[in-house]
């Protein structure tokens, strides 16, 4: 308590010494928050950025990293290095919507102890995005690799490398290689996808050559629930990815659903209801978990304490057009939520990149100029690597939107990509890569 | 036993299934063995290599990677891709001179699950290096950093900047955040030397700039037990590197010596004799130790088995002018030794990477070559980077050789490194980082 107070006293007294300036609170760094950030015109206000990762990171590229396609820094923005705000790298634990206050806990410290302090507000912005989803399947948080963090993309890339060097020693059996050199993936939507294309690209272009004796035993296996994978794209598209992972050795096994991972393998059946139906095993090296998300700790608290309404099903905050939150279905002015922890009543979005950042351009925009207008969701496409120079991409929902696939979408992937960079230090450092992973192949060395 | 067995075996058919060339097995990836591995003419031996890590550390770029001048992958060299060896990620554990044949420990597995093999040679190598020398004072495993991995860089720069990111935490206090903005650096050698300008730079240039509330507080000061810091270094110079570190307020607290490292702080004392003398503390954020080098086990072995002779006073294994170990006196001709880990007898050269690349590159073209002749060591000079554009270049032991200090020995360096560096991947990513590095700073991100 002393320090709660310590806390709020010293922050209280570093805002009444800027020019009464209102404050504004952004909780999260990811693309709802960043791209707010990012947008905002900071000489209007005296902003705070809580959140328990001091940089912002560029997603869609992170399935490149874990196999070394770039490197990890290229997917990272600092928050600090805008010059824009005060940040905390700390937890927002709870927020008492009466005094305007958050309570944070210092990401820094160890567990046992973390230590709170107090940041009033005066217009806070909820972004703290979500969870991966584990379904309560056992084993997973345990034995699986998410990839949704810069850290999973890490030891991903560490494992991966792992596999092989154990894989070509020489107290290593048969069957040890044959596990360790098969790469599961479950879930088949874009994370997932471009997981497998990207490791399968390791191995055709760069492993292949430095291990020639066990390229040929490698197995990269996508596991979905659904009836096919890409479930989000245009049927055309998906079954030419489909297609085209068939051709490039990559097996993709629908309607199957996981019951257990294990340190070693996968346990899953053909039939999803009937737990104790025909159990399959796959024995693996790696499994990457991308299957879908959950609402965090903090947005389950506010809707667990009736604090915001949230949607009966998926548990997101809800919010109105202007992305304000609902309590009992009317709206906190002053608290806004957007990125995967919130939906607009009424208004189905997905939770993606797109619309997260989509949403932090428009609050920035009403924020700058103090206009009031609802939020309209652009639909600009979606799009997916597949491996060996093609991709997809489907704009079949935006109006004259077309459906392309093979190598032109490839280059518009790439495109795309460099050109929604933020910084242009990775303006530079990204084609780099590009360039020096073409001539030389990709960086193997594991630390 | 079975194991090693199988082991044997496995690799006794790799090799008469090749062309009945003599097999050269090469233990270590450091500067002598690798540099013997980049000379040596493949096509005449079959190479293996037996290493723990499968990757050539550039180590004077590991000062500056430490705190982000360099991303870490630019001072690593891949040793399989060399393309001209087999490659054991395993440790070497001992050594049957009559059956000629290494008995090795797979790397890969976890300690209790270590599985040995081994592996028969023609013509032995030995370049396992040596390890941080910690002189048995309590805490320096526990809570130093070393400065010899890449592993260790990464962790000190992950720590220093969670340093200042604690540092700037509301629930910090006063003292705390001025031990927290403390760096220590035992040692007061080439290494301790250039990660305190490196360090001295980061937060002069980029740090100062997003933490401007801290700068002013950060403490940089190295301890050593001798008169002075750089004692190998021509006096002027290293009065030259002296006088400029105290203008850039890096304190130097020479004739001291370290008793014991504590999680939070250093014991010191003035009197290096009297153990029981003025004790004195120093609070610290974070502490690098180089202070000097020790055998490695497996040197340790050989030289207590009398299987190898070792020097009385370092413990480094004998050799004659050709490299060749001795054995009572005389030496084992198919067995040669390097880098940190030999010294010829009769002749004292320092520990350094300039003689182990050396003797690499003389022992490679002896065996390239078949010619016999003495090993003889040519002094090319020392450097070292300063901080703030200046550096000293000492050439004062060569023939006519001269010393310089200040932006000119700066640009010596820089150009010296560059050109030594092994890859042309690394010869493009070395000047990228520092260009980009230049314009827009360190990249601080951390994880």
């Amino acid at each position: 308590m002393d320090l709660i107070r310590r806390g709020s006293r010293l922050l209280g007294r570093q805002a009444s010494s800027s020019t009464k300036k209102q404050r504004i609170v952004i909780i999260g760094s990811g693309w709802a928050g960043f791209t707010f950030l990012q947008r905002l015109d900071a000489r209007q206000y005296e902003v705070f950025v809580i959140s328990p990762r001091s940089y912002f990171v560029f997603t869609p590229l992170l399935a490149g990293t874990a196999v070394g396609t770039l490197e990890f820094r290229c997917a990272l923005e600092s928050v600090r290095a805008t010059r824009k705000c005060h940040f905390h790298e700390a937890w927002a634990e709870s927020i008492d919507f009466d005094k305007r206050e958050v309570t944070c806990s210092d990401a820094m410290k160890a567990v046992g102890d973390a230590r709170t302090f107090a940041v009033p507000y005066d217009q806070l912005i909820l972004a703290p995005g979500s969870y991966s989803n584990t379904f309560d399947i056992p084993g997973v948080h345990e034995h699986a690799h998410f990839l949704k963090s810069v850290e999973d993309a890490r030891r991903i890339r560490n494992r991966v490398l792992a596999c092989f060097e154990q894989a070509s020693s020489p107290t290593t059996t048969a069957e040890e290689r044959a596990r360790l050199l098969t790469f599961c993936i479950v879930g088949g939507g874009p994370t997932g996808v471009e997981f497998a294309a990207e490791l399968h690209d390791l191995v055709a272009k760069n492993l292949n050559k430095l291990y020639p004796d066990l390229a040929h035993l490698v197995k990269i296996e996508i596991f979905d629930i659904a009836e096919s994978i890409l479930v989000s794209f245009d049927k055309k598209l998906a079954s030419y990815a489909q297609a085209r992972f068939a051709r490039d050795g990559i097996k993709v096994h629908t309607k199957q659903s996981p019951k257990r991972v294990l340190a070693d393998r996968l346990v899953f059946t053909e039939d999803p209801k009937d737990a104790v139906g025909d159990l399959q095993d796959k024995p693996y090296g790696m499994l990457v978990w991308s299957t879908g998300l959950m609402a965090s700790p903090l947005v389950q608290l506010l809707g667990k304490e009736g604090l915001i309404d949230v949607d009966d099903k998926t548990h997101a905050l809800l919010t109105n057009g202007q992305l304000q939150v609902l309590h009992n279905g009317l709206p906190r002015k002053e608290v806004y939520a957007l990125g995967d922890c919130a939906t607009i009543q009424g208004q189905i979005l997905p939770a993606t990149a797109q619309v997260a950042s989509q949403k932090g351009q428009y609050l920035a925009s009403i924020l700058n100029t103090r206009k009031i207008a609802d939020f309209k969701f652009v639909y600009r496409g979606s799009m997916a690597f597949l491996g060996g120079g093609a991709a997809i991409v489907d704009a079949s929902q935006a109006k004259n939107g077309p459906r392309i696939s093979g190598r032109v979408a490839y280059i518009m992937w790439k495109t795309a990509y460099l050109t929604m960079t933020v910084s242009w230090r990775n303006k530079v450092l990204i084609p780099t890569y590009w360039l020096l992973n073409a001539i030389f192949g990709r960086d193997i060395n594991r630390f």
